[in-house]
């Protein structure tokens, strides 16, 4: 067979900097400007800066009080009132003043006694300089200030305006501009017409969020069509520009690829063609006429890391700033994690702490699904050289978060419901707002990571077919010798989930065997798998015998995709996942959803914020509100055989 | 005697915040905006989002290839290639695109081998949905995206646009009014008239630009002088404005405090009158028409303790963000650092690494110096109820640069000389920049830093009088057991600091004793200390016949100062001083200024970078520049015995 592999010569994410940084001529690059001082914030010096002034700029009183010569006052002592004449002894000043001349300290106000006729008692003697602010005591004119290439604080704004200085000189920021490209993509502006097959571009406006947040100066152009020549006019146009660094936003195919690495070549040189860095792999790097060239890939999670990982570090370093970075923390890995040799992976995690340890779970790693990284709190950075952690590794993580937000999040495994994300909505609306971070791996998943130490708590809806209970008769074999609380969330509608008007007018479980009827079921584990297995073992179906039964999908919104995409016909779920994408729903069973929580983590105070939540009323009727819940157990402690009664 | 304490009902910084935080009705005073999404990075989401569109749109190859039905492709095998016609069995897709209607599965382009008649033969059976991205495996429609109170990030930015969210729905931004205060104050913008005791008012760009990190909106007001009718005048057209938070600015006097306040009282209610921490005591925070007042303390360390740890906090929580917080990090305290009872206290350290170990020493407290703050990598937080900090504690510092920085900072403790402040910008011009942060304590300071292992060199320039020699006689009884390295930064000119022209006509040591000469000195442990002693003893002379012996300064500059404002006619000092203040200079001896490096870090890489830097020629030529210098040993390594000779 025929191989084509255009990312033979992969190079790790520092290697490519550094080509980066050997060709570009940074200073020549950039440039510096003068800018006010007020107005430099953030800025970096282009060079050193030296006092003006020195401040104080005189001798300053720093009390409210009378200024005196210091060995006037000698003989004062307790009891022993010492009397001092107005304009001859002592002179009033207030805090800030210039000490008037021939005076070398300050009394306070309030170790003065008025005399007759103007003058002042003081019973303790003043130091010279008592209460005196020096001249130069905290600037002297001609100190060098701050050296070059340092980064401007807000505190720097203050003592560079107490020093005199104005305006200051600094780097100019780097300016980038972004060209997407691709014959399927929609400028971000317009709405996309359904069944033209046409992406939203977001990834220019990513792009432009994070060069912001490196105070960076993006500029957009607008998106380009899989054209060599308009590319290439593309390219051409923003190298004459005042950016310092072009990149292309490339689609994510091969072909696209290829074109851009073409162009570069034709104007400049490719540099790095092929990171070894997953996702983030299609990268290229280029330069021409001096200037930076950027091929980014096209799918979301690939783009970031090359923003992020290679062009951050590169525009801090046009700028002589130093390369942004991330606070670093030790975590749990509850989950093993595999990872292939010879290229370094960066997995995002869900991240939380329970009893003095900080847990994290490995998302999901497709490089198209930017959810992965908006649920994320941390990044974990797994070696080229290494074949991946193992469960219950220690290892360290890059936070994307600040460290004491950790401490607001529950952390959930277990079964997927939508009232999961009514509970995290109501959580961040409290007033210490609380993280509800979830990670679907169905009920049998949920109990396993509390069995675990790996979960604060798990959505479970297990089943019992023999006594018709939920979730108890599990806790044995799955939590044993583990204390548990459960509390139940809703009792939910279990049901077919049909495309609207049912069209193959399905009525129950048995229809599922028809030759005209395509199924799509829910991963082993899962709540709604086992409900599933339990009718079709009642009805004396066998499994073989459904189309489809061996399609697995993690939650009810994605069973429900597939049946409104015409994927399958029908599948097991949940009412509240039909009726949010306007499919029918054709009712199975009632089951009960709680959430199982280890009675050592029940006295934690997100876990009591979290009761509060489940026993509110208006949270009950928002629960109703969705449709295919009922609410008469929800918020209240479950016992073993209660099964839907109460 | 009569005492005045306004500040006797003083409250912790948590009460303070609390306070304000009761009477203020938040979602009332900010209200909520809708913002296009790619303006909304850093924005905090007013309400929950869902998503309007599934991502993808609809199934979507995920690579270059072909796309089938995998049904048709189960007989493929290794060696046994199935035969696969154009259109019937199968179409070409690129990545992105739309799956073709019927088809489930993507086989890569290179795993296909091309045939005659446009056909394609594969050797391994595709799985069904094998490289397909499916519909709304990343956002299902009608999803919750975000919750509210969600600050969004870069990240979400993408999500949301590729959901088909266009519009935002967020908290407005705090906007603050601030209203600097004062008749001594002078508009940042303008120049001030020396003799007539103007204070450039710099607080406001503090206050501005730690606003705009904030994602606050600041404005700020003309200075208003010391005036009750004005300051009303202004804090109502404030209270009038969009603004949510009004800022006065106040002067440092007592009495304009009491304006504030009083005015405060007048327009509404005083929450707190004075803070219990320090900097920062005299903070007033009060509400007025249902909006925040805050009077702010006039020392610019005070006044950013204010904004920083009241204000802060409370514009987050206006806006239902999560408060700022700083990255924490355990250190070793270098210095003992008392504290008094009753006020929680804030110490800005200066920090460094050195073999696996971080330092820290404490900056000098006075609220007056805004250097403390530009100074200082991290502060110190010591509880109200602590009586201080013992030397080589333990304790957690809050960081105020980056953690990777500290590996780049050389903290050297000992004596001042100005060239440490020319290394500093060489060493800011390196590749990779490295910090020099000093704290000036003498030669003896700086020897006793490197036996307690708190400093990674000490500039030393120590005379023994009795062999003539330099730094090495100290060793033994201040540096026992401790290898060092000696390396000379230049031999430098001491001599009597005095006023243009040298009006008293002062020719060496003997003039000190002069009944119209007062002197300035340096601290004990200062190497310029010593050798004035030195030749004081030579000269025969009693310190106690020189009018000022007991003043101390902890630096040349200060010294040189101090004769500028004609506080002391003569100091004893370096040329370089003389010269940057414009001074007359009287030079007494020439004397050898080394750096004293423990040989344990000599191969370090900071070091080293330290020791290519005393080597260039470019170096040398700019000590020389400076006056007051020779370079023959700049650069060398020091032996017993040689004194100023090579």
């Amino acid at each position: 067979m025929a191989k084509r592999n255009i990312y033979l010569k992969t190079i790790s994410l520092a290697e490519a900097i550094d080509r980066a940084k050997a060709v570009l001529d940074r200073d020549r690059l950039l440039g510096t400007e003068t800018v006010g001082v007020a107005e430099a914030a953030g800025r970096v010096t282009a060079a050193p800066i030296y006092a003006r002034y020195s401040a104080p700029a005189f001798h300053a009183a720093a009390m409210d009080g009378i200024a005196v010569k210091a060995e006037r006052t000698f003989a004062a002592r307790e009891g022993r009132p010492l009397r001092l004449e107005p304009e001859t002894d002592y002179l009033p000043v207030n805090t800030g003043e210039p000490l008037p001349a021939g005076m070398d300290a300050v009394i306070k106000i309030e170790e003065t006694v008025e005399a007759a006729a103007g003058a002042m008692f003081i019973e303790a003697p003043a130091f010279p300089w008592a209460h005196v602010r020096r001249l130069g005591q905290d600037i002297v004119a001609s100190e060098l200030m701050l050296p070059q290439n340092h980064p401007l604080s807000p505190y720097d704004i203050g003592a560079l305006l107490a020093a005199g200085v104005w305006e200051v000189e600094v780097r100019r920021r780097v300016q980038l501009a972004f060209i997407p490209t691709g014959d399927e993509i929609l400028d971000f502006t317009r709405r996309p017409t359904p069944g033209l097959g046409q992406v939203i571009e977001s990834n220019s406006q990513v792009f432009c969020a994070l060069a912001r947040s490196w105070g960076a100066v993006p500029q957009r152009i607008a998106p380009v069509p899989d054209d060599r020549r308009a590319l290439l006019a593309a390219v051409r146009a923003a190298l004459a520009s005042e950016a310092q660094v072009v990149v292309v936003g490339a689609g994510s195919s091969a072909g696209e690829k290829d074109l851009t690495a073409a162009i570069f070549a034709e104007l400049g040189e490719v540099l790095v063609h092929g990171l070894a860095v997953s996702p983030g792999k299609p990268t290229l790097l280029g330069v021409a006429e001096g200037k930076l060239l950027v091929g980014a890939p096209g799918y979301p999670g690939s783009a970031i890391v090359c923003f992020e990982e290679v062009l951050a570090p590169l525009v801090a370093w046009l700028g002589h700033a130093a390369p942004p970075v991330r606070e670093r923390l030790p975590v749990r890995l509850t989950r093993k994690t595999p990872s292939r040799l010879g290229a370094e992976e960066l997995v995002r995690l869900a991240v939380g702490r329970i009893a003095g340890e900080t847990l994290a779970v490995p998302l999901g790693r497709g490089p198209g699904m930017i959810t992965n990284l908006t649920r994320a709190q941390a990044l974990l950075r797994v070696p080229a050289a290494s074949e991946g952690v193992d469960q219950d590794a220690i290892v360290q993580a890059e936070l994307l978060t600040p460290a004491p937000l950790l401490d607001t999040v529950l952390l959930h495994v277990g079964s997927h419901d939508n009232l999961l994300d009514l509970i995290a909505n109501e959580l961040m609306g409290l007033p210490d707002p609380l993280r509800l971070v979830s990670s679907n791996v169905g009920s049998l998943g949920g109990l396993t990571a509390l069995r675990t130490g790996s979960a604060m708590l798990a959505g479970s809806h297990l089943l019992d077919p023999a006594s018709g209970d939920f979730n108890f008769p599990f806790m044995q074999r799955y939590l044993p010798g583990i204390e548990v609380l459960v509390v139940n969330l809703a009792i939910r509608h279990q049901g077919l989930i049909v495309a609207p008007g049912n069209p193959k007018g399905l009525q129950g479980i048995v229809d599922l065997a028809r030759a005209d009827v395509s199924f799509i079921n829910r991963q082993r584990g899962a709540g709604t798998r086992i409900l599933l297995d339990y009718h079709l073992r009642q009805a004396g179906l066998d499994p073989v015998r459904i189309a489809g039964y061996e399609r697995e999908e993690f939650t009810h919104m994605a069973v429900a995709v597939n049946v409104l995409s015409g994927a399958a016909d029908a599948g097991l779920g949940i009412a509240s996942a039909a009726r949010a994408l306007g499919l029918d729903f054709v009712p199975l069973a009632r089951e009960r959803y709680d959430l199982v929580i280890p009675r050592r983590f029940s006295d934690d105070h997100r876990m009591q914020a979290l009761f509060s939540v489940l026993q509110k009323d208006a949270f009950k009727a928002a629960i109703e509100a969705v449709g295919g819940y009922e609410t008469p157990l929800t918020g209240r402690m479950m016992a073993p055989g209660m099964a839907l009664g109460g």
